[in-house]
């Protein structure tokens, strides 16, 4: 009822995930470890996860430090007889989006959608042809549009959804996301994820993980497609919030989007918008930039089992190489921060034989 | 991790609930139902829902028009080639909590902490001897404290909170629950739920429904106890929410719950609420009062097949009796609109044939 279909193409998306979810769950076609597989695996001494190890449930990975520490956490904290056992209910792992588990280069997806959304609104707003920053995106102008930074950018993207019902943003945005192109790949938005990501969020659900996406993004602009391109329902995006309104409108309820943030999911808001939501301390956490620091600290400094990964963007060939001196996904003491803490920094070009599911 | 155990109870609570769960799901041993079993129901041509319900997995429903209409409703979602078919990951229910779920009389579950806890914390504040509401709270009048309505209790309830960290109100309210008594019953507030409720959320689990809680009392209240009860995981609890605080004090991170509601889940609060944190439309409500309308029109008004329920007290011998004219759980307009909505009544003296788990 809440994802609107457009062309049968986020139906596609979904069978792509569905396979990958498949090889990495051990093909019992479901989201769940097979009860049989796992009793095998126990008869044999051996745990489930490692079991299904022999499958390699992450294809996309090159064999290295990063992705053999990702596999001996899950494999410590599933093992039921060992001394890190974590049960399945406290399997908790959250994900950064932006440049963690989707390309934020040359800007966000959110907006990259807000200025196309900008162009589709303009006829019903004649100011904006002569008001900052709303003039230059009309004129196709997006660096001179964003000189004003996130001031400039928090104010595009509010006036994509204010007045708006959520269930109407829902619809326009699954239409983006499947239709839209990214500029320097020519793939719709929704392809433009990494292949080792999705790869990893399956592998962790197919080891009792819930997986969580906690995005300085709108949830409501996260949530229409994170089921398609990441396997994620929509009670398990936690993101910023505009302020939302309840109201009777002809008799026909409604919950539209109002002026303000409620809350930004951003630095110690992950932290607390982790807490809030989900209620419970994740014991892994994924991030790519300076902005998921505590939500990384607050994961890892946990009692028992813990893992902390940061994604490192070194590839400037398949994707982009940026760090410390970029504007957008910054990372610069993260990285320095990440050998003191335990932290495994994931080597892009290093680490993954592909980017992009469009590269197989 | 985050649930203490306190003096094995809370364990003895889950094994309570654990076997209403196998119960409900034809005793397959899991919250989902036994693939066997509904293949076999398939094969015979019957529905999934219908093969269990000669099990009744509502056990404490007498045969009756509320319990034939939601087991109805619960069947046809499920029929999958049927025209009202629901896929699982859309079967959302949401849950009232005081007076629904659990006895809000003499006063709501959160309240009561509340004023145990003032004595608790009543060394550390000598100013509260002199204070109202605290002083008749101190001076065991509690009629008195809280002569002052809603404001006095909510004052009251900030009081046990703030400065707390939330790990710390997690371990302080898991205790109380387990071992401080209701004044009527005799037993810890943790058994003072409703065994027919507990049935009705396991039943909806076992056909695939995810359960949330929507209570106007505090999440961290809720969280500690939710899963024990209820069977329903912190990241499924959704309630009024103080402000968080993040901040690393002597190099640990640490949440704290600070002055200030940042939103009370309440009427229109109730369906925001679910927007933010489900991003998805229930198809099923339960509620008792005046404050659940919203959340019970916000559902019911959605296309496809809708639930809303009432629980009404009617029950002055088991439990107790009110609707217009309690303080607590008012329930007048919801009553007067149910029969126009097509929202189910549920009689609970009536309707139910105990109320709680130590009437077995």
């Amino acid at each position: 009822m809440f994802v609107v279909k457009v062309d049968g193409r986020a139906r596609r998306a979904r069978c792509v995930l569905a396979t990958v979810a498949l090889v990495a769950a051990g093909c019992s076609g479901r989201g769940v470890p097979d009860p049989a597989a796992v009793s095998d695996g126990r008869a044999a001494g051996a745990s489930p996860a490692s079991a299904r190890a022999a499958a390699d449930p992450l294809p996309s990975w090159n064999e290295g430090a990063a992705k053999a520490a990702i596999v001996a956490f899950v494999e410590r904290v599933s093992r039921e007889d060992g001394p890190d056992f974590v049960p399945p209910g406290e399997r908790i792992a959250a994900f950064d989006d932006n440049g963690t588990l989707a390309c934020e280069q040359p800007m966000s997806l959110q907006l990259a959608f807000a200025l196309d959304r900008i162009h589709e609104l303009a006829p019903e707003h004649p100011e904006w042809r002569t008001r900052e920053p709303f003039k230059s995106v009309l004129e196709g102008d997006s660096k001179a549009a964003l000189a004003g930074g996130e001031a400039a950018a928090a104010e595009l993207i509010a006036a994509t959804g204010v007045g708006t019902t959520t269930e109407e943003l829902n619809a326009i945005v699954t239409r983006w996301v499947l239709t839209a192109h990214h500029p320097r790949f020519g793939r719709p938005y929704i392809e433009a994820v990494y292949q080792p990501m999705v790869e990893l969020l399956a592998y962790l659900r197919a080891n009792a993980f819930k997986t969580f996406i906690v995005s300085v993004a709108g949830a409501d602009f996260m949530r229409p497609w994170s089921e398609d391109a990441f396997g994620v329902p929509t009670e398990q995006v936690l993101g910023s919030r505009a302020n939302l309104d309840y109201e009777v409108r002809d008799g026909k309820p409604r919950i539209e989007l109002r002026a303000g943030v409620e809350r930004i999911a951003d630095k110690a808001g992950k932290p607390v918008a982790i807490q809030e939501q989900i209620g419970r301390r994740p014991i892994a956490a994924f991030g790519n930039s300076d902005g998921d620091i505590e939500m990384l600290e607050w994961t890892t400094s946990g009692s028992g089992p813990r893992l902390g990964v940061i994604v490192h963007h070194t590839d400037v060939t398949r994707e982009y190489a940026y760090d410390r001196g970029s504007a957008t996904g910054t990372l610069a003491r993260a990285l320095d921060e990440a050998p003191k803490r335990g932290w495994i920094v994931v080597d892009m070009k290093q680490d993954w034989k592909i980017a992009f599911p469009f590269e197989q």
